[in-house]
């Protein structure tokens, strides 16, 4: 595939499309236009139409993109159809999260073994997933091909589990912890889930809206 | 606080501040400038005198940023310090995980109460949160006033508890579920952590490196 390079807000809009995209082929709809695309999604038509014309030409004037169709090439675009492997580095309450209740094969990704430390979860499996010692990960990611490290592990373990993995040739890291692992003119490819900037967004937003109305009904008392 | 509108992407970096900035605290560091704290977060220094420059001067020109004033003063802009109340509806994996391993306290937010319909873990109690049955719901949230909810149920009841959380008076939700909550026009709030939008924009960037690997191949291929 030719790639032309894409803006990273373009690039994190396409698994925005990806959902809306599965929930309109649940609902039966085979045919969005850009304006109920826009609508539905918060966007405007000519945004979507640009967004989409980063990767060639999808929809036709006057009839809308093909659902099933615009729902492959997005796919494709995002790598689902490339047969990513993973492994899960931390097998607690998020790990194990992960393992039992997201569906990596959903999004194309195979998770293949998680690893722990923890005696009493060494050698079980969850969801069809062997939890194999952490002494075991080096040999596991030197014989296996892995593109994708989970990284559920404690805050302490993150840097040096993280040494082990780019030590054994893991390029990309999802890393749940709250640890920033990216180091300048690293190669490695880091995405993460913070949490906590998650929620100190949100708690901004709050903010933000409690300080206008406050502001707001003083003015009117200063007017009234 | 008077707040000018701030761009979304300056108060996306806010909470990558303050991480970086209780790092430096742990390590003892009172004093840094923005050249330091721009090489450690990949960002210009003039990136960050000017987001900083969006909430009122912060530095001194040539003695840098005092790191304990600095932290304050982004922790009070993300509204770290108006003692928000939460509540958590779903205790599931990944609901249980978040109450016993994240720290809400450490962000300022007071975790209330959990909400579930599984008779064994009503009545319970996790890290101290009571977990109160889905039935008790609306009059908890009209006896006390919750600023957030934060949504971990499965994807089906995720429209039918947001429309009770709504129609009693909570206007933020930090989701959890794959599915889209906001409505067009809709007033309230959501921050949403979707797993898989992050693991398909990992995805993106593995398949667009792989691609620049195989074209520069080529390219050598053809030259040789």
């Amino acid at each position: 595939m030719k790639r032309l390079k894409v803006s990273n807000n373009v690039i994190r809009r396409l698994p925005r499309y990806l959902r809306k995209l599965d929930e309109l082929t649940e609902q039966g709809v085979t045919r969005v236009s850009s304006q109920e695309l826009g609508q539905q999604l918060g966007l405007t038509p000519s945004q979507i139409r640009q967004d989409f014309s980063c990767f060639g030409e999808f929809g036709q004037q006057g009839y809308g993109y093909h659902v099933p169709a615009l729902r492959a090439q997005v796919a494709a675009i995002l790598g689902m159809d490339r047969n990513y492997r993973a492994v899960l580095i931390g097998v607690g309450n998020i790990g194990h999260a992960l393992i039992d209740n997201f569906c990596f094969s959903d999004w194309g990704v195979r998770l293949t073994a998680a690893f722990d430390v923890k005696p009493e979860v060494i050698g079980t499996t969850f969801n069809k997933v062997p939890v194999l010692s952490m002494e075991e990960l080096p040999r596991y990611l030197d014989e296996n091909e892995i593109d994708i490290a989970v990284l559920t592990v404690p805050k302490d373990a993150a840097l040096p589990v993280t040494r082990i993995l780019t030590g054994h040739g893991v390029e990309a890291i999802w890393n749940f912890t709250n640890v920033e692992l990216t180091e300048p003119n690293s190669s490695v490819l880091v995405e993460n889930i913070h949490f906590s900037d998650s929620l100190l967004s949100l708690s901004y937003y709050i903010s933000e809206r409690a300080d206008e109305k406050a502001a707001k009904a003083a003015r009117r008392e200063r007017k009234g």
